[in-house]
């Protein structure tokens, strides 16, 4: 199974491509999307929207994962990272691929067995369970990674106690 | 100019179409898009992009205003609307019409004359404004249309300031 881990954001959109096959992980790609802070709201949702369908269609993913938004302190930057994340799921909407969500303390646990792991603790985790040679960088590249990590061990966890089935509800 | 208003939301977009000549202001239509609550998030997102696109097909609006989101209280539900108002504003931008935000206060102080002027009374101004025979239903094809009204008299008077451009920024 091929997953398209995706941080969701305005300025910056982390993505990670991971290939999944029972405890097996291999890095695919990651990388940025990023968007010109001069430019106005829409233009930026544009090219959002814009790469993340031409990811999919250059990764051919069967699922993406993306983070859920929780927001206890800057409430501005939170809406407009929701602006971000809707043309995000729209993309995947359209191209057919169904989007699977998780919390960051959902990502955390998945990827490092705590939930309140420090960053450099989480990024050394990225590297180690997809074997890179140095950790992935910059931050929203790992975080995207994380949410794919996350994802296949989620995935792998239902399909042995469900047998085979894939029974994540989409978002 | 026609302007096309846009209340953004996720289970309930309002929309109205006004006319705008000089002083005058035409009703030209008014309604609401709406998403089953049943349905993912993705899907009620599907749902709002391809109904503003079929509008601004149908309408061939000049411009939309929309209207900014403001969230003191209940922020999961303000992320949702961020969801939708993400890709009301993609719809506008793949479709080529300039999008212009107002704040609540500014809609209801260039409809009723007073920011802070109860719901009740707004509305009435909308259908007076409009010469409506009633006052339109629902409220968030009322608020719709205060918002494209908001915007006839904003760019009135900046036509007015300024002899003839549309100085207005786009978001």
């Amino acid at each position: 199974m091929r997953i398209l881990g995706i941080d969701p954001g305005i300025a910056t959109v982390g993505f990670g491509v991971v290939d999944s096959g029972g405890s097996r992980l291999n890095l695919v790609s990651c990388g940025v999307i990023t968007t010109p802070a001069q430019t106005s709201l829409s233009s930026r949702l544009d090219r959002i929207y814009d790469d993340v369908t031409e990811l999919i269609c250059t990764f051919s993913p069967d699922a993406v994962a993306c983070e859920e938004l929780f927001f206890n302190t800057n409430i501005t930057t939170g809406i407009s990272v929701a602006h971000g994340r809707g043309v995000i799921l729209l993309a995947c909407h359209k191209m057919g691929i169904p989007v699977f969500e998780y919390t960051p303390l959902q990502v955390k646990q998945a990827v490092v067995g705590n939930g309140r792991a420090e960053k450099r603790q989480f990024i050394y985790m990225v590297k180690c369970l997809l074997n890179m040679k140095s950790a992935p960088k910059p931050d929203d590249a790992a975080d995207a990674l994380a949410i794919a990590i996350c994802h296949a061990r989620s995935s792998t966890s239902l399909i042995t106690k469900n047998g085979g089935d894939f029974p994540c509800s989409t978002i």
